[in-house]
């Protein structure tokens, strides 16, 4: 690092304000649904996940950050790029540790607006693939499915009712920044959902135990492919939407695969 | 159910006997590394892991029931035929609360005795495909990562010294009964182990971003698949060990895929 450097970081550090009282308990409540329903904000928790957050085009509202953080060169580096979209204010620890959902936090915790996508867009679109979900309740589930929706390269999330939020930290942890990648749309009524996207020229395939195993390569040209709860699988309500049940190949005596896992499998395999 | 079922539940109901506060005392130190290796014993958490436990052929020291689970006929079957080959005992709900490692117990509770395979059984063998885990420390992790390996037919688990111990109730809970399934060797030093499996005629595939992108069917006679720790990936130090580094295809923008959800892709993808 050369002195130009350090003159420019310690200039950024010079101009970091604490965090107010008021500001606090305002980042304190949005470890509640509530908290975030109410503000249409949500919890970026760390450095990775803040590095995915302003990278993407989400609105970043506010960073926060420990002094003890700041001696990290890549944190020094994300505020001053930061600095000029979003607030950057500094904590202590203590007051860092009371506002963040992890265990041990990297001192550096993100506030973004929730930006909730529209229907129509999500309608209008014919997407290759879009993974839904029918009550997927476990938030470490519906996030590792948003980083494996990312990574294979399905297009779009749908979540019918009784999923977990996606504003849930432990959704957005786990996504691992994919949540900032894929559009979503929650909350939806999946019979009418799924009648829309077959309307449009999707597929729409199930997995199920008894589904026929699928070959790599599985997926055409347009498909929707659907996964159930946790406990139940998919219902038969759902069901009655589906055109093709379809299962992942499995040779040993596991009784099945969750949720996540699944998703993974049949998405590694879709493409061939 | 039958009159003759009733009375058949009955008369096994009748000889319960309850803990004693001293067997209560082993049972809680089982959640602890250091109580089950003093005692050769681990736990065994809910219905279908103790129903898994009962059908493989390990062997179960003890069931612990509640009063409560009793009403539920799944586990008086079980009871019905674990009473033959071990202990059953009858505890209250807070000294089960106590024991467990679970946040609500279904109030059953298995204790087993471990058996370590032996090495030289291990290596005396020339498996199809064998995982080979480099220091994987979360339980969660290691216990998904068997429950695929299950599935998709992987023969064994090898588990180099650093990964979390099989014996751990989060690497048993999250295995899903695959633990009672797949043969595994631990605390195994992989340079080593590597270097046997190689001469017995494996080839030694390392998982790692900056590998070849696998085909389904990429999985040849004998194969053995590294995949290393959280965060490292592998190390130079077991990569000199690796005939082959492969990677899972990918299309989105996600940086990568956690260990187990790379097990399960390419697992999926193995045999194509």
């Amino acid at each position: 690092m050369n002195v130009a450097c350090r003159n420019h970081s310690f200039r950024f550090e010079a101009r970091l304000k604490p965090i107010s009282k008021n500001q606090l308990k305002r980042v304190r409540n949005l470890g509640r649904k509530k908290g975030r329903r109410e503000s249409g904000l949500f919890l970026v928790e760390g450095v990775r996940l803040c590095e995915a957050m302003i990278e993407s085009e989400w609105p970043a509202e506010m960073l926060l950050v420990t002094p003890a953080a700041r001696s990290d060169s890549r944190v020094e580096e994300l505020l001053s790029t930061a600095a000029s979209t979003c607030k950057v204010l500094e904590c202590a620890d203590s007051d860092m540790q009371a506002v963040t959902d992890v265990v041990r936090s990297q001192g550096l915790l993100g506030i973004a607006r929730w930006e909730e996508l529209e229907p129509d867009v999500f309608f209008g679109g014919t997407w290759k693939l879009v993974l839904a979900l029918e009550a997927v309740r476990d938030p470490g589930n519906v996030g590792t499915i948003l980083r494996a929706a990312d990574w294979f390269g399905a297009e779009a999330l749908l979540l019918g009712e009784g999923c977990a939020e996606l504003q849930n930290p432990k959704v957005v942890r786990s996504s691992a920044g994919s949540l900032f990648h894929v559009p979503c749309l929650q909350n939806a009524a999946l019979s009418e959902a799924l009648t829309r996207l077959r309307e449009s020229g999707h597929r729409i395939c199930g997995a199920a135990l008894e589904g026929t195993p699928v070959k790599p390569g599985w997926h055409g040209a347009h498909d929707v492919l659907v996964l159930g709860n946790e406990t139940q699988g998919l219902t038969e309500r759902v069901r009655a939407y589906v055109d093709e049940v379809v299962r992942i190949p499995g040779r040993g005596r596991a009784e099945s695969l969750n949720v996540a896992m699944a998703a993974v499998a049949l998405l590694a395999l879709a493409r061939g």
